[in-house]
């Protein structure tokens, strides 16, 4: 088989042919599957019913140190859920305050305490002309979401296999004091898996921004969320908050994290590891916020990890459930589209999405096609701020939710939609 | 006994001398009483501890509509949980949204979102050169800290038994457009316990503010907190939302309420009833805020509470534990201050709190006599914006956390140093 760039004009138009035939077939199945989010999938969620029964009505629900969970009060978290949280991020008990639900819950609210309050002291960022965040792109679409709600300006900062091109982000926020964060997802990064290196991650630690009130918005959301059991096969990453503090510059990283995809997604806790400094200033503000968040349920998550062990082992079952359908994905990549050249994608060893590359300009034709056959994937350019990929270019893989059956189906569809809009492209 | 009053000034240098020495043998008791926040106790918590148990592992945890909610998404709750909260707020399930563990924060909530992107397209408070806050006083400190976080000017309004004084609210809020809203807790205030009378309610619905974006914060917290069984012993209150519908003012009101004082205090489900455009608003930028709130927390609370029954008759072994407290409180006042004159104090039939008056200038010195002998009260002024009570005589108790034992102590020291504050004032 021929690369599509070198069939001739007649190849090509017998070719769509032979394609709008396979997708007259498909367009029959009358199907409806979603492949748009990150979702786990049900076998996933049933990895952690254990989780409802580790409290019941005979447990104690006081802490080691007399908290009542029951009750109200402790904002920050319990102590055990902070240890538990700690360990798990990699941090000490005194840089963690724990949350509730929802981890982007608390990447919005510390823009949003910035915005109206300020960092530490410094200009409200709802005062100033103009606020700016670099966004690695391709990137995580709720990220920019939250810039797009402020009116925050997003720059665009080239993703690689080490993570965003830091020659463009240290010139950048030392030259332009309004550029006040960055969006990074360092391991197994949404959407293209790949983690930062070693030398990205000093990089970042070793930032001299113009702004005092730049943070680094360090999402690390799939901290444990390997596809694979053996540790080689682990990608691993400095962790960022000792990084900064051992060069002198600890106030300069938030790092977020939830148990939302190790148990149950939106039932979880979320947390944030910064430095004390920090830390004080976040609590000033959201001791007006809440009284605090639910401790029993932060218990219930204690009682059932115990420790990292808990979470690790927890992890393993989710990759052997997760890794056939990553494997399924590539292999089909691999048998349908390796051949026609023009396309690309990664090849993640954990996380929870595959990065496709199209020719330039399908996107969007693409995510299109499927939808007609009844596959909903991510929306083309969702993984750019403003939903601009300039390329017109890359599509979100999210392999989990949908069943291996389904995904068989979803791929056919999907690799059809491919070369049938590149052959249009090319013929174009 | 003559009222203080009428004692001449030896008189009162000799009483002055007998309640030092009472002081001095409470002073040796050493006592560690804690009466400041409006906490349930152990007991009451133990009410719920079924709570614990009604999802277990076996749990089916997909909702009627086949939502399951171990996973992401439905903002704004799951339906039965909003069938739940309606019927216990008195409103449509098209008016509810399900928040999660705190409903001061749904509080801030909106606060935030009108401060930051301004409601139903009006201009955002935070570009206003001022923005003003009616507060009906005394009130809810934690109502004020949220205003006083923002820069939200509050103009004390003062109430009576049968609500704030709506000659002067229907006047502010027609004249004056930076008047964007007011704080109520309509029934059982806090911390006087008064329920607005229908005659309020009704000028409340009917308010024609200068301000489009005027919102009533309509804090609904002790709903269904009776201290008597006897439905003919409850405070009644109009439904704000309906009667606003009905006077064609449907947006004009935010509705709030939560479990939290119903099972877990900060564990539980908190509650928005307000109109459909506003609901629209509100969600616009909640979905940037948040996936979604804690979908198994609302099963759980719907399959324990069941519905409104379940909760009623969960009041009424709430109200057995609180009910001798407050006796115990009124009890001790009338035995050991009716006498004295010049204070006095409300007698509530339902929520967390019996406000007390002093004489004029007495309330931070009792409350810090009270704290010298071990009894910690909430703090004099918190009932005020700015803490700043003008007449210094109104001090919050709040009887609800102590056991009955430590009540009895906490009064005689409360009451001791009530009388020797009014003898040093009168002596002044």
């Amino acid at each position: 088989m021929k690369r599509y760039d070198q069939l001739t004009k007649d190849e090509l138009n017998n070719l769509k042919v032979d394609l709008e035939k396979e997708i007259a077939l498909l367009k029959k199945l009358n199907l409806k599957l979603d492949m748009s989010r990150g979702k786990p999938c049900k076998e996933q969620l049933d990895l952690s019913m254990d989780l409802m029964s580790v409290l019941d009505k005979h447990s104690n629900l006081i802490c080691k140190d007399g908290t009542d969970c029951r009750n109200y009060g402790v904002l920050g978290g319990i102590e055990e859920a902070k240890e538990l949280l700690a360990s798990f991020m990699e941090n000490k008990i005194e840089n963690i305050l724990i949350y509730g639900n929802s981890s982007l819950n608390v990447m919005y609210t510390m823009v949003m305490q910035a915005w109206i309050f300020g960092i530490m002291g410094n200009t409200p960022w709802s005062k100033l002309d103009k606020v700016k965040f670099l966004c690695p792109v391709p990137g995580y679409d709720r990220h920019f979401a939250i810039c797009e709600e402020f009116g925050i300006e997003m720059i665009n900062v080239p993703m690689s296999e080490i993570g965003p091109d830091m020659d463009m982000v240290e010139k950048l926020v030392s030259e332009d004091d309004s550029i006040k964060g960055i969006w990074c997802v360092p391991k197994y990064s949404n959407p293209d898996g790949y983690t930062y290196s070693d030398d990205t991650v000093k990089r970042f630690a070793r930032l001299k921004p113009k702004a005092k009130d730049f943070r680094i918005f360090w999402d690390n959301a799939y901290t444990v969320h390997h596809l694979y059991e053996e540790r080689e096969k682990h990608d691993h990453i400095i962790e960022i908050l000792g990084e900064c503090e051992a060069v002198g510059n600890p106030d300069i990283v938030y790092k977020f994290a939830s148990t939302s995809k190790i148990c149950f997604p939106g039932s979880g806790i979320a947390s944030i590891a910064t430095s004390v400094n920090n830390i004080e200033d976040i609590k000033k503000h959201l001791k007006i916020q809440t009284i605090g968040y639910d401790k029993v349920n932060q218990l219930r998550h204690v009682h059932y990890f115990k420790n990292l062990l808990g979470i690790k082992s927890k992890m393993i079952e989710h990759a052997k459930i997760l890794r056939p359908k990553f494997e399924l994905v590539l292999k089909a990549f691999d048998s349908e589209l390796s051949e026609i050249g023009l396309v690309k994608w990664t090849k993640p060893k954990g996380g929870y999405f595959i990065s496709f590359y199209g020719m330039n300009g399908t996107a969007k034709d693409i995510v299109k096609k499927c939808a007609e056959l009844g596959v909903k994937l991510t929306d083309a350019g969702a993984t750019y701020p403003y939903h601009k990929d300039p390329n017109d270019s890359n599509i979100r893989i999210a392999p989990t939710y949908p069943s291996t059956e389904e995904l068989e189906i979803a791929l056919n569809v999907f690799t059809t939609c491919v070369k049938y809009c590149t052959v249009e492209k090319l013929l174009s």
